[in-house]
């Protein structure tokens, strides 16, 4: 993680709820510092501004509860707060867009040091500068426990958005970025190493948000951000294209399974935040793209699935379902 | 409040729970219905698309919990909605923008019945729909309380934003929509009349969207939406241009303070999100406009506040901190 610098708290004591609202306000307006020339309008009025030179907005949200997608116990609120924001401009990246601004919501316990604020809002700041993104706005409310609620705004630079639905029979399949290494990394957590280098990358994620707008010139007729796993992500993008997806389990093994990342890691790990993306065949690929399947016409009957090359089979990858996992 | 209709809860059993992440946000699509022509890409990809046709995009966020802004044992789920998009879209109208976008974050309690989030959605929808906006994307994730984050994007038609900077020396105070019912009509729901009009407005307010671009293009100086009180949200135009606000508190009281709506009501009472703006003494004033005040220059050691034209005293009428309620 280059250029990555570790979060200092500042050696202030107190809780949000001292500050209060305005206080703490200003505090993280001061944290997010100068904002780059994209951002018409900053923090501090009742909206920002944010240049849209394409003359379109990409936008993405997600909602982040403590205890349930992050845990303060497992990592720093700078890691959090990088997690959070790299998790939606991977979403931006996904549509071939480039990331231009963050806006984000804190549900905060009035009894939170503030010194996790400083902490979440530094790490959102700086995953939104390594795009050349700002945080631009938000709000902060008070609640039980911590919720960050994380938009992500992108630019297109003039291109149509590259969406799931695009697939055509004879595209290559191709992978970008990382697989398996935060799936691998949370069982080191849990298993008490906490330094390894797959340890990190499972608490703050490195997507490779500059092939998005590469792999779109490039002709990418679909893509997807990889969070649910890329078998089951690669099923979103069958089913939107209506075409079925052939992948190659050996060249998956070959690129990203090195041990201890196994390939179930790999094929239904979540949270690396690779892209997945269909390039014609004529298109010469980006450097770095991992090629692992191709796209084909349904035949007779057959669904919109993602299947194993060498046996046929229909790939069953579990996903992961944010309500699944509470029905207890 | 005209066209609006009240929601009819779907007779469908169950709880989010029991179809999961992704049968509720098939179910939140269906929901949703057809998008208007500027949305580019709707819901269903890892982010949605909507047009910007003055070159820029304005956004701003809120953050909504349960038990805290909202109770269901006051509002409908539906009202709920309304409501949350609408403070949301006030934002957008305070800067002179139309709204165009919304996104919704929901957390929600995996055993929340499933005609409950029909309800916010429906709502949000419905009140996105009134400025010819739509909600466009967004997350579900389950917590163990119901928590709202709602992004608004708007569209500048090409102007600059009006900010609480701009308001200049002999410029007028002029407020649009409602003061205080907001907070009468709290008071009253918790004196258990629930069906006093006032009542219905404090849990769905009916902010004056279309007079945002209207006082832009009148030359409106300065303008901001009414959240926080006309009087604390004055302030902050006061303290961002460096001016002194003179209101005529007669004005307010002749204007807006009928019974049982009172002064202090008025002037303290958040949640109308009607618009307060600044507009130069050669403009005509749109229609529905109230005149409250004008702004003076910075005399010799004075500070920039709100100050009573008749007593010259600074007035001071408490907002609302959204963490100073939790100190305790």
């Amino acid at each position: 993680m280059n250029g990555r610098q570790e979060y200092t708290p500042h050696p202030y004591p107190g809780a949000v709820a001292d500050v209060g609202e305005f206080g703490l306000i200003d505090r993280i307006t001061r944290t997010l510092g100068p904002q780059p020339a994209l951002v018409l309008l900053g923090p501090g009025d009742d909206a920002a501004v944010v240049a849209a030179p394409g003359g379109s907005v990409v936008a993405s949200t997600d909602l982040l509860v403590e205890g349930r997608h992050f845990r303060f116990d497992w990592s720093s609120p700078y890691e959090v707060g990088r997690k959070a924001a790299a998790q939606n401009l991977a979403d931006i990246a996904a549509m071939g867009a480039v990331g231009t601004a963050l806006l984000v919501g804190l549900a905060a316990r009035p009894a939170l040091p503030l010194t996790v604020a400083d902490g979440l809002v530094t790490g959102l700041r700086d995953e939104a500068a390594s795009v050349g993104a700002a945080v631009v706005g938000g709000d902060v409310v008070a609640a039980d426990s911590v919720v960050l609620a994380v938009t992500a705004l992108g630019d297109l630079q003039g291109r149509p958005p590259v969406t799931r639905a695009g697939a055509r029979p004879g595209d290559r399949v191709v992978v970008a970025g990382r697989l398996g290494c935060s799936a691998a990394g949370m069982r080191l957590i849990e298993s008490g190493d906490r330094d390894s280098p797959l340890a990190a990358l499972h608490r703050c994620p490195d997507p490779p948000y500059a092939m998005g707008p590469e792999l779109a010139r490039a002709g990418a007729t679909a893509m997807i951000d990889v969070s649910d796993g890329v078998v089951a992500d690669l099923g979103h993008v069958a089913q939107a294209s209506g075409a079925r997806i052939v992948l190659d389990v050996g060249a998956f093994a070959a690129a990203y399974a090195v041990d201890p990342v196994t390939l179930a890691d790999v094929l239904g790990g979540g949270e690396d935040h690779a892209l997945a993306a269909t390039v014609p065949p004529g298109s010469p690929l980006p450097a770095g793209c991992v090629e692992v399947g191709e796209v084909q016409a349904l035949g007779e009957g057959q669904q919109a699935r993602v299947v194993d090359r060498h046996t046929g089979d229909v790939l069953e990858v579990a996903g992961f379902d944010h309500f699944g996992g509470d029905l207890a």
